[in-house]
């Protein structure tokens, strides 16, 4: 990998220099993906600066790199004749991203000047929810007709392929409609005799995605079968595109994204983008992080009225409350760890609903264990600390039944969440946090009670 | 996708019907990855019987997607020389992987009875760290000299290709030495006239792993630069094998699930094996859920001690203390959003170190509007409920400071740890639980302590 902030500070100084011939020869040395990189760290003006010099090729392969905010800033900074031939260089599924993220008026005007069946193309696009297979393919497809033989196969790949810019994997097998018949992987196809008839060297059970499947189930139909592309075909059977493992990275990056944010409680679909969670509009964000804070609120203020419940004990025994944090806070914690390990567990496929007895029982084991641990060194600080052995067992045998009990609720609830089809990554923070607040308070308040009507007699 | 649970109803028939013929008929009908997904479904013995009825190349295949535990189950049920022969048509680092997962004595015997060729690739993979390049690697890879046109690398291709079990997506032009001196794509070679030399259509900056690198270095090279394989060279610039897209899918999966772990506070590196944590030995998963437990322990007798200091505040207004898990639970909840955030952020790129300060007043503006809208309620609902305005302003206002507060240590702890170069995600979960459990008391008991300063005057 290059060090972006040298290679940065030297661009920068051949900008001030003003050696146009030396920053245009230092740009072409890096691949487009470090350009980006480094893109990312110049200042608008240094960026349009070292874009106009990039020749046509490695602009354009550039942009496919770019964020969507730098694509939309470059291309509307340049004039929009070379933005537009720029454009006719890149992939449709790409130009249909970055001409989604414009204004409408602005991207109609960039699909006027592109080539008709281009444009129409990526018009077609634009129509599919950008989250399913319509939306994520790439319409160029390499078919060929079943009475090819290897050669022909061949030689269309030599006319079509470059000019069309079509990803290589595999070359699917086609009848006058359209209709996917079969697919060969460019591999069975080099390794053939030549003379071969495509039909004879396809295969005809072809694991495709149909034009409305969900990203989430796309990425793990990559995950299952490791295909470098899938097929998407419409309702009936129509070859409409294919979808590569270089687009299911990002969608696996996304859904990992939702996951963890799902998690921690911050409720992803409230907002349309979800990035205006972490860098957009303030308000979108409040509105995503609210709701499952507010379900805190009122779980808490349970807690609350459990506490309240008590207000006797705590009158008579005030020192009781200054324990609760140690209870709720370790409690917390030891079931986030339970709750985290179920709920990555069922996302892998590591663990099914099949495995829920075996995991509740081994988790409970080690919650247990681990409670005796901890319950044993708090009793132990409690009564060296306070000089009184009945509150450090109150505290310390809370501690054990009360990590025991969080780790048996981190462990259940993804279960149930899930059994109920609900994804059990909901809130899995907030909610394991509140029950156990709730849980943990209860217990030791009771033991406290009892330890108390115990001295007083 | 197929129904996993009804094609294994209907293969447990057929075994039942002991119909050997429609049985291998219905297995064959499947693609391997689903055969794998079945396997999982079946007991040892169905498992056995099925696998026994599919020829070696659908055997070989089949092995490939399943788990390590049911390769080492089916490949030592079945006899040794047929077992042999199988693992000899797999990839030479599935092989090195399955062989690694076995006791040595029962490898070696495997090895002894592969090709001489075969078995001293796969002994030189498994002397390789299971995490880096080497181990990752397929040292099959297609290699051509420099002196090749594009019709002598297709006919190599044919002859070499198919019975060494190569992927397919790039070739390497190599000196005698082994050497790299460039590369050229699949679809370079099929678009090129016939007639060019390799040399001249090859890119000599090529873009390489080196065998030491680490999993997640790799994984970010090829997020980065998109290419569906990365070449591996030793010290001395001698290509040793490529890793491909599929390689990495894996390790990104990996390189979460531990990201995630390690947010929970989850000490993987105190474990060997980290599947350990969720199904292995209970020891193993107490050694890494302990560590930070125990940090949270000691942070949280801070707390306790904080609520000890203001025991006065405790005895004269003991209503005070029923409130306590609300400021706790709530601060914890809006801390934990914020350092999911920027930790996720941090992992993805979209936050760097030269954001943090838009992102720390980003989300403090956030944690603190969100603070006056919780803080408002909580000072509404205290009121009515215990029909006393001191206490819920008390309550209300420290909600309000807490929650901003919490935000702020939530975004800023992994800025602070990412500028020190550690993992920001170590432990975010319960170091921010167990601060925020500190302050957020802290600066409730200070105002409760004011207040009643005020009404007893």
């Amino acid at each position: 990998m290059i060090n972006v902030e040298s290679v940065v500070e030297r661009i920068r100084e051949i900008i001030d220099d003003e050696n146009t011939k030396q920053l245009r020869e230092v740009l072409d040395g890096y691949h487009a993906a470090d350009l980006a990189d480094i893109f990312n760290e110049l200042t608008p003006s240094e960026r349009l600066s070292c874009f106009n010099l990039l020749n046509e090729e490695k602009a354009a392969d550039l942009l496919e790199y770019l964020t969507p905010q730098l694509q939309v800033e470059l291309l509307g900074e340049i004039d929009q004749e070379h933005a537009s031939k720029l454009i006719a260089q890149m992939p449709h599924d790409e130009v249909a991203d970055v001409l989604g993220d414009m204004e409408e008026d602005e991207s109609e005007s960039y699909l006027d000047k592109l080539p008709r069946k281009f444009s129409s193309e990526v018009r077609e696009l634009m129509t599919y929810n950008e989250e399913s297979a319509g939306g994520i393919m790439n319409p160029m497809v390499l078919t060929v007709s079943a009475d090819s033989d290897i050669k022909d196969v061949l030689d269309t790949i030599r006319s079509k392929a470059q000019k069309d810019n079509m990803d290589l994997y595999y070359v699917y097998v086609t009848d006058k409609q359209e209709h996917l018949l079969g697919v060969a992987s460019l591999r069975k196809l080099l390794t053939s005799p030549i003379r071969s008839k495509i039909t004879d060297i396809m295969t005809r059970d072809v694991v495709k995605l149909h034009i409305d499947d969900r990203q989430d189930y796309i990425a793990d139909e990559f995950m299952k079968y490791q295909f470098s592309a899938l097929p998407v075909v419409d309702l009936y059977n129509r070859l409409k595109g294919i979808v590569t493992w270089d687009d299911v990275q990002d969608i696996v990056e996304e859904e990992t994204t939702d996951e963890i944010y799902t998690s921690s409680g911050i409720a992803t679909e409230m907002v349309e983008d979800e990035d205006d969670i972490l860098t957009g509009n303030i308000f979108h964000a409040v509105k995503a992080r609210t709701p499952w804070l507010f379900i805190t609120l009122i779980g808490e203020f349970f807690a609350v009225n459990v506490a309240n419940r008590f207000s006797h004990t705590l009158t008579m025994l005030p020192i009781i409350a200054i324990f609760m944090p140690l209870l709720t806070g370790l409690g917390g914690n030891i079931g986030t760890q339970s709750i985290t390990l179920i709920v990555r567990g069922l996302s892998t496929g590591q663990v099914t609903l099949k495995t829920a007895f075996h995991h509740i029982m081994r988790e409970s084991a080690i919650g247990l264990l681990i409670g005796i641990i901890f319950g044993t060194l708090v009793t132990l600080v409690t009564w060296g600390w306070q000089h009184h052995i009945g509150l450090g067992l109150v505290v310390g045998v809370s501690m054990v039944i009360n990590m025991a009990c969080a780790t048996l609720i981190g462990t259940l609830t993804p279960f149930v969440l899930k059994k109920m089809k609900v994804d059990p990554a909901i809130a899995s923070g907030p909610v394991i946090a509140t029950t156990i607040d709730v849980v943990g308070l209860f217990i030791y308040f009771s033991f406290a009670t009892a330890y108390l009507i115990h001295i007083t007699g």
